[in-house]
């Protein structure tokens, strides 16, 4: 079979072995993948990762000892954890402190003809819902966590920034649960996306609205993100933080404790609020994530995939086994 | 009569005139004040600053038009607010765009013979409360803050990093209001008065616990504060940033969003609580304020006041008219 292999920056496609299920695990025989931001951070060194990445997937069960599971279309949970601590015991298991992470931490990632993951992690993707949409659940699920983690109230509005992929997400996925939602970009071709689905849009340069929001969600993906969403803020106001940039970047303290503003980090999402929303989609109120598949390409041709994917302003590129 | 008066650094004595008192207002004769590491960052040019410093006191009404409060020995909510915009609707005067702040922003302070303050801000003081311990409510009000922003549950520890004045008084107040404390700092002549109130105390180098905490207070007023906070707290956990510091802080914003952790800036609060815990005194499960105060001095030899005051180590400072 072949998997991707990145290392010190290079991808390559390799044949290799089809690998060993462990007890608890089910074989998965990939249908396509998607590439995320960070696939391509991956790439750039972070975590000094070098295997096979990828995390958004949609697979067969090829092996399980799981009757229910047996030869269905499978997403995942992307966080492997121990089931014994206590963040586990909590429903936690996302922050499982020995917990390794599909295609990002110590664990090979969806980029391969077959991989593996327990039986625990997996949902069955419903008839109904095409592979395209499924393939959504992790970045969905990561939007929905923000939701699970602040309550907004359906009279406030929520201001995004970025139009990235996830702020795409984040902004319809906001819109789709009740929020009042202005997102403010730079590429009217992205945004006339989350703008269909009744998000109010605003193609920003640097001029952008000064302590105005009780919620801001920066999605920029980039260092000046977290500066203007401090800057946008109300007091007493929430910056929800999605973008993850490397190395530190200066902030100005004294504002957030004057205006006792609120900083929460957010990460990965419940895939259930997920798959619930993506079987709505647009007709229904729902959010539309097809309009975001930019290119598909082959498995076997993932090094071309991930350089197009890296390339400014490109959206969701399909990996199909 | 004689007021301090702080510019470009100098602090002087001077011989004014007793101010006016606007519509709505009561003339204040000082009893006494304290000096807080604000007044010191005042003098270093935090906000441009020149005039009056001084905002925590004990007064008494020597004029007024509200009969109830005429001769009566006062303490006042240092915001003066709009009263007409939505903040101050929704009770909080403390953020109302247009305030001042008296001896901070453009309202002349309370290191002063004579000072005026809305008759709407100010408290009368219990009888049997010492003016020495109602000296304290301002910054026991701020300590009292951060419990009216988060909820701690009683079997939740909270970290509170730092002796300083207010990290005294926030270990303190926090554990005379249910929680668990740990409080980390350098001195162990400042850590026995937090101790004795059943404050667990730990003289720490830099050998801080690691990702512990679901609670923790940076009260250090450092540069490496907040840093030592978020290595401290655990997932999903909460930083209180309490320190205002100069100019900008590096943060590495990564483990923030993998963590999920909620940084809350927190800063002056309502001066009920604090009142009502201020009353209790150490003998009834209170605070112990007394044990803080470090030296007295004459309004008059306010510079000498503030020079000990900014010296390491020293904690609270009395001007007295």
């Amino acid at each position: 079979m072949i998997a991707v292999h990145l290392e010190s920056g290079r991808v390559e496609v390799r044949n290799v072995p089809r690998p060993e299920r462990p007890e608890g695990y089910a074989l998965l025989r990939l249908i396509a993948a998607g590439i995320c931001n960070t696939d391509l951070e991956l790439q750039r060194g972070y975590y000094g990762f070098a295997g096979t990445p990828g995390h958004e997937f949609v697979a067969e069960v090829a092996e399980t000892d799981d009757a229910s599971l047996a030869g269905e279309r499978v997403v995942g949970e992307i966080n492997l954890a121990c089931r014994a601590c206590g963040w586990c015991a909590r429903g936690l298991e996302r922050h499982c402190p020995t917990r390794t992470v599909l295609g990002i931490v110590r664990q090979p990632g969806a980029f391969s003809d077959f991989f593996v993951l327990p039986e625990r992690n997996l949902h069955i993707v419903p008839d109904t819902m095409t592979t395209e949409r499924a393939l959504f659940t992790e970045p969905v699920a990561a939007s929905c966590e923000i939701l699970d983690q602040v309550s907004i109230a359906p009279d406030e509005m929520v201001a995004v920034l970025g139009d990235g992929k996830l702020g795409l997400l984040i902004s319809q996925v906001l819109a789709a649960r009740g929020c009042r939602v202005r997102q403010f970009g730079r590429h009217a071709s992205k945004l006339r996306i989350p703008a269909a689905r009744g998000v109010e849009t605003v193609i920003a340069g640097g001029n952008l609205p000064k302590r105005e929001f009780r919620w801001v969600v920066d999605a920029t993906g980039s260092q000046t993100g977290l500066r203007q969403a401090l800057s946008m803020v109300e007091p007493r106001g929430t910056v929800i933080l999605k973008s993850t940039v490397h190395g530190e970047l200066a902030i100005d303290t004294a504002p957030v404790i004057v205006d006792e503003v609120t900083l929460v980090g957010s990460r990965c999402g419940r895939f259930e609020p997920s798959l619930e929303l993506l079987a709505r989609g647009p007709e229904r109120g729902g959010i539309d994530v097809e309009s975001m598949i930019a290119g598909r390409f082959p498995l076997a041709q993932a090094p071309e995939a991930m350089s197009r994917a890296a390339e400014k302003g490109v959206l969701k590129i399909i990996l199909e086994a």
